[in-house]
């Protein structure tokens, strides 16, 4: 029987899904995922997720590159924000680097009960594909959505990454169909079907087109971050 | 300044939304909203929504024509369930109808904060878009969904709602965007488009494809049923 997958459209609707014994891939285009995936493939050696701003003002404390993110800006008092150019430099190479984000670090720690969890964008989305074909696992796509909220871009990319599977997977919910819709009717101008989401107006008034420019660019990377219980890290 | 409009997708997101002082518009496709119009354009004197199967017991002791559905099909016990055409016939006209269903009742029963409640299907869009535009409230589209779930037919309703309403509000919501786009592109085949979804596969397995063609029908009917704090009735 084919693996079954399902996407949950925001963290509000989590708790319908038993997430035991499946993969669960975490998605936050702008930015968490992005940036994640854009800093361990320039070697940054682990992302450490963190909840609240508090246990990244500890980190910071004792010595780590901190990323603090909240509403779309950098969060006061720490140098590094969550727009993936920020973990590109020489800098950050070789270092644990620790991220506390609006929606994406949420997500993932909501998803602790599944078998395996990794992360999704539009920068590594063929590599996920692949991935999830030559596994065996049910896989729930996790949209990390805004505040709870369903959130275009990482519907869309639920829905490339849906796309990719049709043919190895099954499923009978409607989020799957839409997702799916959603994304194929826009795979062609995804940057312009995005200047209609929230999101993109949030992040385009702080002066961040640079950054949304930079993850609806499909298949940058050829990685997939993986949770390992602690950290992200590149999958050997 | 234009009234909002936003779009809540399932059940599981109604508390992100603050329903004080706003119209909110219940839909459910398949099939209540679509039921409730059909009755009470049949000369049902009122629908009363009611959440269990034991109130709904306890108003057939009591002698009312009572219909109840759970998971897609007639409740045992009643002799009345959730089609529309079990509402058209002459032995209900003048009744009150007591009715009970798997989410579109509950949806309306989350909805008592709202300054007005008001039920949309396809069965009525435009009517209920042209009270809308000339109304001032900012408004709320509730969809039903499936058990907390997303749905399709639910969202494409809202969609065509809120694609007739673009010109006269403001929306800077994602799922407004998707609803929206989900209806538009599926407007001239909405019964194809539905075979994609859960539901159809639901109902359809229960023999019910006949409401199904019967509820994606648009404009049957020119009233809107409104909540008056103890049944639906036909606004005036």
């Amino acid at each position: 029987m084919a693996k079954k997958l399902d996407i949950c459209l925001s963290p509000a609707q989590l708790s319908l899904f038993d997430l035991k014994g499946k993969v669960v891939v975490i998605i936050d285009v702008l930015r968490a995922t992005s940036t994640i995936n854009a800093a361990l493939a320039n070697s940054v050696k682990e992302v450490i997720p963190v909840s609240t701003i508090e246990e990244g003002l500890e980190y910071k404390t004792k010595g780590y590159i901190v990323g603090a993110e909240r509403g779309g800006k950098k969060y006061e008092g720490f140098s590094y924000g969550n727009s993936p150019y920020e973990y590109m430099t020489e800098e950050v190479k070789g270092k644990s680097v620790v991220l506390t984000t609006s929606n994406g670090t949420r997500a993932l720690k909501m998803s602790q009960a599944a078998d395996e969890i990794i992360t999704a964008s539009f920068l590594n989305v063929n590599a996920v594909i692949k991935y999830l074909k030559n596994q065996a696992k049910d896989i729930i796509l996790f949209c990390s959505g805004w505040k709870d909220r369903f959130s275009l871009e990482d519907t869309m990319c639920a829905g490339s990454i849906a796309q990719g599977l049709a043919d190895s997977t099954t499923t009978n919910a409607d989020s799957t169909f839409a997702a799916i819709h959603l994304y194929t009717s826009h795979a062609n101008n995804l940057f312009e079907a995005l200047q209609k989401s929230a999101h993109f107006h949030r992040l385009s008034h702080n002066g961040m087109l640079k950054d949304i420019e930079y993850c609806v660019k499909e298949n940058t990377y050829d990685s997939i971050p993986v949770w390992n219980g602690k950290a992200l890290t590149l999958m050997p």
